[in-house]
């Protein structure tokens, strides 16, 4: 099985949208300088991301058919299954999250979401808030693998606990909490802390640089 | 000024989580192997991420001062400062950005959302959302140099050229949508396609290795 860090990831979500940009423009091939110019990457790693999920290698001067590698990465990341999830905690975030549409697209199919507050229960916009108790029986006739994790901070590690305890393997962790889970179990931090810093720092180091020179 | 790579600011805000819960269990010394430990990162890099923030080594074997280096690392990320951002497009994403309680520790103030619905304006839980009319007016009363962008796909790059035009220089971006800005402008990225990616990826490999070997 070929090991991609985690970086290279998270690169093939935006190739591939950069790839839909330009086919939408009627651009039908495209080349690592190309890719390079628009998304800033060195063209050595560009050819070594697509080599590593493409069988051929890109045609040198030519480049790739966009429409076979868009075709290529979607099989790649997952987007043509249907992979099932659900979400704990239905207050804005986990609202928002349970009706965003890019997620379908992404091979994503939000199946229910639970909450503990009762003013929630019922459907909306074709999403059923359950109550937590209904969790067991939701995952067990959906086959569900993967909780989405929208709870307050303080209830998170509660959630993910319950979510492992009735067989989910993979979370997807929006609150703000470190969780600690078995080594078995696969969890991904949508840490927006994390985010800001690198907008903050950058933003400060620009404006530093413009008060120095004076622009 | 020192250079830090994206990854490393990144790290910042998920050392400060940990040093958090870890004074908040009574805990007043840390050292790296403790980190490593937790955390998954290397000893080496731990050493080398602090030393770059703090003015003095840790001792040997006793480690650093928990208090300390959770200041330290709060003046850093600027979060014993206020900056004020505003939030364009008020739907559920946006509503819940901007009642997010974790946006003032971070020192982040929203301090108006806009949007184009009618339906939308008005004040709630202390936000106002306003016209899109009214942002020039907003940004020059507030000094705000961030804006959050929480339209949908479509309108992005309008909702970015928009703010850019009235002077705003850092741009959150939470639309799944690849922008285009002046080079003086800092754009970081919510990529949730790029977080699912590696979720989707590490749990199908875990599966499928636990299928190989039946365990």
């Amino acid at each position: 099985m070929k090991v991609y860090s985690k970086n290279q990831l998270q690169r093939y979500p935006i190739y591939l949208k950069f790839f839909k940009k330009l086919l939408n423009e009627g651009v039908t091939t495209v080349s690592s300088p190309m890719i390079a110019k628009d998304l800033g990457y060195s063209e050595e790693q560009i050819r070594k991301d697509l080599q590593a999920v493409c069988d051929t290698p890109g045609r040198p001067k030519k480049g790739r058919d966009v429409r076979k590698v868009i075709d290529t990465l979607e099989s790649f990341l997952g987007y043509h299954d249907k992979v099932n999830a659900v979400i704990l905690g239905a207050g804005k975030l986990g609202s928002a999250l349970a009706r965003y549409p890019g997620f379908g697209e992404m091979g994503l199919r939000i199946v229910a979401a639970f909450d503990i507050d009762p003013a929630k229960y019922g459907e909306k916009d074709g999403i059923a808030v359950y109550p937590i108790e209904k969790l067991d029986a939701v995952l067990q006739e959906t086959n569900c693998r993967i909780a989405i994790i929208t709870v307050p901070p303080q209830e998170a590690q509660a959630a993910a606990d319950l979510a492992v305890k009735h067989g989910i393997r993979g979370l997807w962790n929006f609150a703000p909490t470190l969780l600690t889970v078995p080594d078995d179990i696969i969890l991904e931090n949508v840490n927006l802390a994390s985010s800001l810093a690198v907008l903050s720092h950058n933003l400060n180091r620009r404006l530093a640089i413009e008060e120095k020179f004076d622009y």
